[in-house]
């Protein structure tokens, strides 16, 4: 743990991406004297990569789910029906079974889509922990340029929690759709004319006219917007903040990775990459109360209140109603409100982080069903998990 | 070492880069059903990134320079005015210096730019050795696209020598140079009107008048057209190809990476990053007589070729020639020709992999000189270095 103070901290690192460049200079400009020191050790903010690995993939796919398959005798169909790229089942610090399909191994970091949203929260509560951040004031306090947007006066706790009303629809197959702008505005999708440079170009954008704190509202925006703060209450770009305030605490085996947009700028909402292990320590940080091997990363009360979820009559409607009638949502995970108090980081085509304590259980499991997010898959995917909740139970 | 022949090995791994689609698809289908299992464990090659580091860069940078700096105590100020990045001094398995540029660290990848062409060699003779490829066979044996092309005649070790002659002017600040359209059909710059679309087909654009073999003629072009012989020869992607061949027989501490282009194919020339101590085993392997860690890279005669250069006559009018009278370049390396029988791997902005056969002696010099290429940059550094050789041989 560094001595020195957060503000000191902060000062010592350079927050701003060192491009100040107009939209997709990098491109033009990366190998000029003044931007060269950087680029040439950052290459992989620059242009896309293939990785060169150290080791090759096992000739087999890793299986070792006998402890569970007694429980569950058709484990291995169910997991390969769902698309299951990574599975890592983890009570206390027991690896108790894992499975990787062929092609992906334990070393392989995998998309999280959603489940960085989980992550992100995390960061907003340890600077929240560092005194750096307080969710109680409105996102313009932070984030001027965002004042005139939907999300200039809610609150950061708000965002946290979902609760701001923006007219943003969340339909992943529908081009019209405000989450096929942010792909494109965000670099996730080829850009079309009249698109947003940047995401933050694209938050800016967003007006809404409901009155925020009444219902939720699942919205990607937000947890960019998140983001965004972090980077102004942090004076760290939030890749930075992220490998800071979380990665470097957790013990991770393997740096992690998140998309960038044209001007750098990570896409929080969706865009870490790291392995299933990796993934499965944050379980265990908010297992141990906030506490990772590294050092606190929040404070306990923080993670208290998401184990205690969010109102679940803010849930009217939602799919994730259905499955859990005590279901609610709160600072950026999913809250079953079962009799186990699981709760959950959910991305779309079925990535989960599964945190179970009643049993201090972590199950990561990684996908890549075809649809991005439909009834039947969520409703299909939970049921598995709940039954190796289930079985890791019956294991004693 | 794989008990597999080659022919098993290559076929047990995809040589195709799983999107067949047509230029720049890859960002608008990875999320499709067909794609993702692929991109979402791929993601560093479906956009840039960001690092989120597991460890923090240390507060002070790394300067281990005592045993050296005792024969040249400006030295600390002398890889300062040559923007050092990372330097380490390797004689036989120890480090005897080391240095890195605050912002770099022994951990960090660093561009190695035309460095990679001799690693690029390498894996040729890697194949050779496996009996995959003849080297005396024309590109268009293994790269019929290339036929029509000025490299279609040449042989693959013509190409390895860069004895073909191609119009292909190298002068990387003028915008009409063949070189900087090859970094825009590459990814390395944006792409303007009328470029082509990805590596290859620029490639196969590229015409020639002279005869092949009669003259030493660098060109980075040759080295793309080697990595797709690769690719052929192999069945495999060329980063996968480094990685079997190179990466994984290393004891490399840290995965490599390289660039690639909207088809996924590698920028062989130029675009391989890794750190400094990975890219001083390369040095070691060759001292090594071809032999590394993790088993038989190249041949010995192979590596002996090397450091036997090639026709000093072939160089006239070369800068390296007035450096080094007696120097030469063979299999994507140069080769002084001086008294220590000295060869390095070099790049633009001051990359060097200096291999001192005389002393069993590694110099990795990475840096970012603020232009790519003059022969004042080039005659600094290279005096540096042979003082390094020079001081390292009087520690005894």
């Amino acid at each position: 743990m560094p001595s020195s103070s957060p503000a000191q901290r902060a000062a010592a690192h350079p927050a701003r991406y060192p491009f100040d460049a107009p939209d997709n200079q990098l491109l033009a400009t990366w190998q000029e004297a003044g931007h060269s020191r950087w680029a040439f050790t950052h290459m992989e903010e620059v242009t896309a990569h293939a990785r060169i690995t150290r080791s090759a993939l096992p000739a087999d796919p890793t299986v070792r789910l006998d402890a569970i398959a007694q429980s569950i005798p058709d484990l291995q169909r169910r997991l390969e029906e769902t698309y299951t790229d990574s599975l890592v089942v983890l009570r206390g610090n027991d690896i108790l079974a894992e499975y990787y399909h062929g092609g992906s191994d334990a070393d392989q970091p995998h998309l999280l889509m959603s489940v960085s949203k989980s992550l992100c929260a995390l960061v907003a509560g340890a600077l929240e922990m560092e005194g750096l951040l307080d969710v109680s004031l409105p996102v313009s306090h932070y984030v001027p340029e965002l004042a005139p947007s939907a999300y200039g006066d809610a609150s950061v706790r708000q965002v946290l929690d979902m609760l701001v009303a923006v007219d943003y629809d969340e339909i992943y197959l529908d081009p019209a759709s405000e989450v096929q702008r942010h792909d494109r505005s965000s670099g996730w999708r080829p850009r079309l004319d009249g698109d947003p440079r940047s995401t933050g170009d694209f938050l800016a954008t967003l007006r809404g006219s409901g009155k925020h704190g009444e219902k939720f509202q699942y919205c990607s925006a937000g947890t960019d917007v998140l983001a965004w703060v972090i980077e102004r209450a942090s004076s760290l770009r939030y890749a930075q903040a992220l490998g800071r305030f979380l990665w470097q605490k957790l013990g991770a085996d393997h740096d992690a990775m998140i998309t960038v947009d044209d001007r750098g700028f990570g896409f929080a909402n969706g865009g870490i990459s790291c392995t299933a292990r990796d993934l499965a320590k944050v379980g265990r940080l908010m297992l141990g109360g906030g506490m990772a091997a590294g050092g606190r990363v929040v404070e306990e009360s923080w993670v208290a209140e998401v184990f205690a979820g969010g109102l679940p009559e803010h849930m009217a409607g939602e799919g994730f109603a259905q499955l859990f009638p005590r279901g609610s949502y709160a600072r950026q995970w999913w809250c079953t409100g079962n009799e186990r108090g699981i709760i959950s980081g959910i991305g779309i085509h079925g990535q989960n982080l599964w945190i179970d304590p009643s049993q201090d259980l972590v199950i990561v499991k990684l996908s890549s069903w075809p649809e991005p997010d439909t009834a039947q898959w969520h409703e299909v995917q939970t049921n598995l998990l709940l039954e190796l909740s289930e079985a890791t139970a019956q294991l004693g």
